[in-house]
């Protein structure tokens, strides 16, 4: 039952198991006791946080360890705005943060900050120079993650670091995509990352925090972790946190090697073998184990499922997928294709066979979803003769404004529009990106009654 | 080894244990995905929150699930001071609340709210009529305890309730303490507890809030658990808490009376047999398994640390065991001696025959201990000539200022006095905690060029 989704969730390693067993019987006590059970915990907590630090590559007093990935760029940022609010309340984020950035950008504007979204290309890597555009001298804090989580896409941390420092404005790196494959390139401020990512147990962040950065902890006051993450400190799993990031690192180079020779396959074969898929993110600078491909009229949900009853576990950025009815951010910013949206991200020892096996049976799939919803052929049509169409698509849902499109594109005149009347906000990162597969002209998006008006412009 | 600490973190459940150790497997995926592992993670979640509102006598979908009993306060006060902010700013809630609820409180006040401590008596417990007396038009929010931490009184949450009831203003219950020996009476709005208190994993805490309880989470929106505890959910440890949740409420009858029993018997003995000690808290409304007691003339640290070469893992509210130079802000609210403090908790299945032992134990250990401070014997000396004196306690710290006073008293008349100059905080709770103790008139406080000046008249 080949599991391809380590980018949410890795599981446990045996080093992480193993540390886990063995803390929860010396590690259950208060490390702040003076006890030998509190001065066991006391010592299997700093042995720990040693052990991170080294990974991280800062100080062990410069880490604390907290509740999650999540609460630690939470905490980070806050305390890191709070730290530097005399120099000014500016954010500056890459427009493809994790979800945890966002929202505290959003938390942070909402509370009267301002922030800048720096854009990123087509690959979703920024622009150096772009960043370090956004950088004013009201900035109190600049953010951007090691890579992207969603099409494994590298940024440009260092050169970022050297113009954040130029700036004097501290940076905080989101390494929870990267961590257990290697250290987050010098000339970082903050550094957060998430255990359950790399194999440790959920239930643990790092945060790291450089001696001379201003910070702040907001909230309300803790006497645990520097004060800088409350709550009893969650031993076991911190413990084993430590002992896995380790354990995956020494053998990560190897792996690496490995899983990126398996990742290069899945890029080319599912270019080569299913037709009309958008294969994104950058095919070199990116992480070893992660592929992001879009595959055009198709429900992203039914894939999945289709996929899963095939025994392949993987997830989704499509809007057809998710609770929240937009398609994710990331593509967004991409301005790539987000329909039959698919991610696999390669857990550690994935057998080549499984991988085989995937790229044997996604194209049959693919073509079986495409036949369920009625898709048209990949062909081109040859030009009709009607002057121009409007497809009423309101009220229906990713993929299916796309395929109403791509129906009737072959009735008009070259020359000619087309107009979507769609109400699905995947239709306003669809429509473009399926022109630009295929070779139509993506007027522009008007507004409508309802929803919105997408013309195209049938050019062969 | 007994480890009579449970209030701090008991020992991890067998079958928190097993319960853990199954999750690892089936429970490391994320609960929101839709493939197989996903959705066996999100079963084994429902079925913790189902089993987890039940015990706690709720809904599931009132109840989330928090990385720990602190951050589960915070969310709550937090989210349900901003819920009824049309209402007001005022927050009420008792002096010896657990540190999580008073440094909610601090950071509401340094936001711009209100407070009022709601005073307790000298067995801990607030009055019913004074928790009223505290609630106003603007009150936003109550909290009060189901018992105390430190010295095991329980409150009156059901009197409390039906008065925040009739005053429309929604109560808090901090179950931290209790929950593992049963419900909360009825009542309360928003609950909280810990799972480490009852014997589940670090790692876990709850939050339940009744439907039609007005809250608005705050900091950074978050998908997970309604939006009310951000981060990837740490499903293991959740799982293992419900379970052992479970399974010690089915002993919890028979053992609270054991323990009980257990206790009663060091309340009485620890009295009898060590001269010169405040057996506090409530006698008889009060949890189960836990005891503290005050003992004249004794270094806090010290004696833990000879209990702890004899083998018995106990706390202290004293400040010569904290790193905060204060005592305990409970036995401070109780107006009662800090100074040689130890707290006994019993985890569930102590031997009777450890709690013997440790009898046996204390009243030679405290003796030592007395003995190394020089403090002087118990019976009160024959009156003497000097018509008053100043003792210069100034920077030394618990217990000498006690001992010092102890010593000179009999070199006075009666009716003459002796002015202690302290600088130590606990003298000013156990000046007058001796005072108490011996029969002596607490005169007061006087502010001196160092410190404080603490005047004593010598009655007997």
């Amino acid at each position: 039952m080949p599991y391809f989704d380590a980018a949410s969730a890795a599981p446990l390693h045996p080093v992480a198991r193993q540390a886990l067993l063995a803390a929860l019987d010396e590690g259950w006590a208060d490390p702040a006791r003076l006890y030998r059970e509190g001065r066991r915990a006391r010592l299997l907590l700093d042995a720990a946080r040693e052990a991170a630090a080294e990974a991280v590559g800062c100080r062990p007093d410069e880490l604390v360890f907290t509740s999650s990935g999540t609460t630690a760029v939470h905490a980070g940022i806050a305390g890191a705005l709070s730290g530097r609010r005399r120099v000014g309340r500016h954010l500056a984020h890459s427009a493809v943060e994790h979800s945890s950035v966002l929202h505290s950008a959003a938390a942070h504007e909402a509370a009267g900050g301002s922030c800048t979204e720096v854009p990123v290309d087509r690959f979703g890597a920024v622009d150096p120079a772009a960043f370090d555009a956004a950088l004013r001298a009201d900035t109190a804090l600049a953010c951007l993650q090691s890579a992207n989580h969603e099409v494994g896409t590298e940024q440009p941390v260092a050169e970022v670091a050297a113009l954040c420092a130029g700036a004097g404005v501290p940076l905080l790196v989101d390494a929870a995509q990267s961590l257990g494959w290697g250290p987050v390139p010098a000339g970082w401020s903050l550094l957060t990352a998430s255990a359950h990512k790399w194999g440790g147990p959920a239930g643990v962040g790092l945060l790291a925090v450089r001696k001379g950065t201003r910070f702040s902890p907001q909230g309300p006051a803790g006497e645990r972790e520097s004060g800088r993450a409350p709550g009893f400190e969650n031993l076991p799993a911190i413990v084993a946190a430590a002992a896995s990031l380790r354990a995956v690192r020494d053998g990560a180079a190897a792996e690496a090697v490995r899983l990126r020779a398996l990742v290069d396959r899945i890029r080319s074969v599912v270019a080569e073998r299913v037709p009309d898929v958008e294969v994104v993110g950058d095919p070199v600078r990116r992480l070893p184990h992660l592929v992001t491909f879009s595959c055009l009229y198709v429900d992203g949900e039914t894939l999945l499922h289709e996929l899963d009853r095939r025994e392949f576990s993987v997830s989704s950025g499509s809007s057809c997928t998710s609770s929240t009815l937009t398609p994710s951010h990331v593509l967004k910013a991409m301005g790539v294709l987000s329909e039959g949206n698919v991610r696999v991200s390669l857990p550690p020892g994935t057998a080549g066979a499984d991988v085989d096996r995937f790229l044997e049976v996604l194209p049959g799939v693919v073509a079986e979803v495409r036949e369920g919803l009625g898709a048209p052929a990949s062909a081109a049509p040859s030009p009709g003769p009607a002057a121009s169409l409007v497809v009423d698509a309101l009220g229906r849902r990713c993929p299916i404004p796309v395929i109403e499109l791509a129906k009737v594109i072959g009735e008009v005149a070259v020359g000619a529009t087309v107009t979507v009347l769609a109400d699905d906000e995947a239709a306003r990162l669809d429509i473009p990106a399926w022109c630009e597969m295929r070779g139509q002209e993506y007027v522009g998006e008007e507004p409508a009654d309802r929803g919105s008006a997408y013309v195209v412009r049938r050019l062969s």
